[in-house]
């Protein structure tokens, strides 16, 4: 760990331009984690660029520099961070292998399953990758500043549910009293990734909480097109609900549907501790954490459904012992 | 403030008895800071006492020492500790005049609207008076253990909504990474106190939010005792549907009314930062928090709704500058 950040101190010291990578379908963490370093890297006369294959989405808009995403026009940098992803297939097209080939690549992520692709790699298993990157910016001198500390608290905010997940632990609670102090709104990132409530969207998901069904341990509901259209809401509008939908007693599986235009179908899947739903995500062509895991399937809302609940119900009945939930801690416990 | 810890740290010198006494309706902080203080206290060799006009809510009933609040049969007690409550009518038929008036009495409070009833009033805004307890602990030297730990992380957890109140500092978190040292799991209050779901509660959150309705800046849905019925719901089912309605852009303040047995209403307020709720609660015979406050009336739902929205009406057409909303931070602000 410590020499992974003097590796990165010394590379860091001879070059000029970085070029900091999020991955794909982009959340706070990827997001805020790299638009911190920017920052603090900026205050080293250093010149950042920052690039991800899809768009920052509407409610993380707010972190400064968040715009800078669409302004890579040069490919000159001599390093690259990629930040908070597993392997280079979760940076999707930003991936080139001459270029990637060319420079020493930093791998930075809290990840436990990282592949550790690059020349440097930096994992640690913490809540959020934000935590590694304050340790990063401390080690390296550079004070805290609001925008730093305001972009690393909505990537540890966003990566725990504001504090809500088994990851998160006492140091992370006092990473986030450390970018309070440096100028970060706790208020104000809760109130942007949390409290973006709208009338449709409140009604979609009265819709949804209305339709949900339970049988074989497995809980679950399903949005539709035509539901959103009759509440006038837009996919947005269902960010959260597998979380807040999570397990029961009686149901440690729960699965959301959503139906996409173009004959997909997005699954969101969350299970309690004793139950590995990452590895039905995977047959399907998905993947994600034990507890928290999503795919995306070709097929109507029906057909979908109908696989996967088999899927899930052969998983529950293997599961030992038969039956017996466990005393263990459930809830989400990821940002899928 | 230090007078008072040293006033405090006096009287319990010369103490053997002491009674803590909680708020009616009770919530995870008065609860929590009482037998946090509790538990700090008996490992000074006192006799601890603990009282609430009411019954502790089942899903606070993880707290250690929290089945005490049932047990206190004498009531020669040396000095009063009364623990989050702004003025002795919060404690209900646990206030004796006469009792109250032979002993010193300690109010240990974090609401600024706090009468000061006690012949030792230690009142600060924090963001819980579990941080408080948690000041007082370590002034007395008592060392923290899980089972103070546990109690007062519930108490800051629960007040704060885990850190999504406006009210939570960067001490608050702070505090938090204490109590978690000390053998808190946070993880285990959260899901005790907020993944605490079932079917029927998701159903009856279901119909609340389909019947959700909004007009003239009001956000507003009901609760009926027919509804609890169809979904086979109990009334503690649709505890925290309020503050996840919480407010909308256009809609700066929302209403949950809920029918109770014999005729009475349960209104639930909740208001951005430029509508102030707790008058109107006031009115109707209630209080609270300018952003969160409520009140019980009698009537029916149809009755209540017409009043309460009549003069919700008027205070929003009495803000200046008329009609404008503010720039400021909103969202839920308290436990009511």
């Amino acid at each position: 760990m410590t020499d992974s950040l003097s590796e990165i101190r010394d590379l860091l010291e001879k070059a000029h331009r970085v070029l900091l990578v999020s991955h794909v379908m982009p959340d706070g963490d990827t997001l805020g984690s790299a638009l911190g370093l920017a920052w603090a890297l900026r205050q080293r006369g250093l010149e950042v660029r920052l690039s991800c294959a899809d768009t920052v989405p509407k409610p993380l808009r707010f972190m400064p520099g968040s715009q800078d995403y669409a302004l890579r026009s040069r490919t000159d940098e001599e390093v690259i961070f990629v930040i908070d992803s597993s392997d280079l297939e979760r940076i999707g097209h930003v991936y080139d292998a001459a270029a990637f080939a060319a420079v020493p690549v930093v791998n930075i992520d809290h990840h436990v399953t990282n592949l550790c692709f690059g020349n440097i790699n930096w994992v640690e298993p913490k809540a959020a990758t934000a935590e590694l990157i304050l340790e990063l910016v401390r080690y390296l001198g550079i004070p805290l500043d609001a925008r730093i500390a305001t972009c690393l608290l909505t990537g540890l905010v966003t990566d725990t549910q504001c504090f809500r997940t088994h990851s998160t632990t006492a140091d992370s609670l006092r990473a986030a009293g450390t970018l309070m102090d440096a100028g970060a709104s706790l208020a104000a990132i809760v109130r942007a990734v949390f409290n973006h409530r709208s009338l449709p969207m409140l009604r979609l998901w009265g819709q949804a909480l209305s339709n949900i069904q339970c049988s074989g341990g497995v809980l679950w509901t399903e949005i539709s097109q035509d539901m959103l259209h009759r509440v006038g809401a837009d996919e947005e509008a269902s960010r959260g609900l597998a979380n807040f939908l999570g397990t029961l007693d009686d149901a440690p599986v729960s699965v959301v549907l959503r139906e996409l235009k173009g004959g997909l179908v997005d699954v969101s899947l969350r299970s309690s501790a004793d139950v590995d739903v990452s590895k039905v995500a995977l047959a399907f062509g998905g993947g994600g954490h034990a507890q928290a895991a999503g795919c995306l399937v070709k097929g109507t809302l029906a057909e979908v459904r109908e696989h996967l609940l088999a899927a899930l119900r052969q998983v529950l009945s293997a599961r030992e012992p038969a039956g017996e939930p466990l005393a263990t801690p459930k809830g989400p416990s990821g940002s899928l």
